[in-house]
């Protein structure tokens, strides 16, 4: 195996392979393995913001150890994941469904999309990554457009199909390092908005 | 009382008053109340992130209730607050002095400085806020201003004087609403890059 000094905490990952069990699961490691690789190779600030919690009770065993006794998670205000790629803010939540047919668009909570609609308004990168289980696939797909689905779910469908999401979206092909590199779907959206003005 | 109903949180505060005996512990509470009525009047979109916390054990009192039974604080491996202004990327970190002639520099943290770095490194906006105690004052001092006296930290003093915060940094003017109104004093910072090229 060669050794890669600089990037010991990527390179500790098992290569990918076409048993993707517990996929699902694994986007989120997947995707903050990407953000070490993106930040150790100088090609993005990215990072997953902390799991908001209600603290309600602390004890100091020790003098220079404080001991959480009592907590409660609590809804996040904002998505997941943000920073900074190319001088650009961009800003993204992780999802996927197991459905054979279809993302439901309840999975998108009402905090996230005013957040996600802020940031389109202020000129960042907005989206959200969805992870296909029967395609065994993720897709990025621009708030943008989410945001006509959930328009149409007004009248119409409270679901994207899967179809739509792969006319809609953009897959983010696996390699080998990162192996999710989802920067790459990013710069086909942007390209594409480019070549269509 | 004049009513502004698109603003309750922010209205729910007392006016500034010249009695500020808590006010370095009132600072967060200050930004925080600032980014809200940022956010509220569609001028930024800044959100403090979590505190990091390492969960160890979760009891299921009931079904439907997570109860954290014990968790440590971690290191945040980056700032406190980030967002979006104006199109641009901004991240920065709030401090304090209690100090009559200084701040000192190893109140930045290492993890801080490397964040702040690569952020300024992908075009984004790097600074602290620094609460200067016997001013009763906040100023905005830019990362790559803070760089510099690291830099002479090296060989000579390991601090900045309040004559050098003073000179190099953006004063806080306190206001009404936001009372903190700490983006105008980023407006001034990137008014004097302008001016200087």
């Amino acid at each position: 195996m060669i050794n890669y000094p600089t990037l010991k905490k990527v390179n500790t990952q098992k290569p990918a392979t076409k048993s993707h069990k517990n996929r699902g699961m694994r986007l989120e490691k997947l995707i903050n393995e990407a953000n070490e690789y993106y930040l150790a190779q100088n090609v993005a600030v990215i990072h997953k913001k902390p799991v908001p919690i209600q603290i309600v009770k602390v004890d100091y065993p020790r003098r220079s150890l404080a001991q959480i006794k009592e907590a409660y998670y609590k809804t996040p205000s904002t998505t997941d994941y943000n920073g900074l790629y190319q001088g650009k803010y961009i800003d993204f939540d992780v999802k996927e469904t197991k459905s054979k047919t279809s993302f439901p668009l309840k999975n998108i909570h009402h905090h996230q999309i005013s957040h996600l609609q802020a940031v389109e308004a202020h000129g960042g990168l907005a989206f959200i990554i969805i992870y296909v289980h029967v395609h065994d696939q993720a897709y990025l797909i621009p708030y943008n457009t989410i945001k006509r689905f959930i328009e149409r779910a007004k009248t119409g469908r409270k679901s994207m199909t899967l179809e739509e999401i792969v006319a809609n979206g953009f897959a983010i092909k696996e390699g080998f390092r990162p192996r999710l590199d989802y920067l790459s779907a990013l710069n086909r959206w942007q390209k594409s908005l480019k070549s269509s003005t």
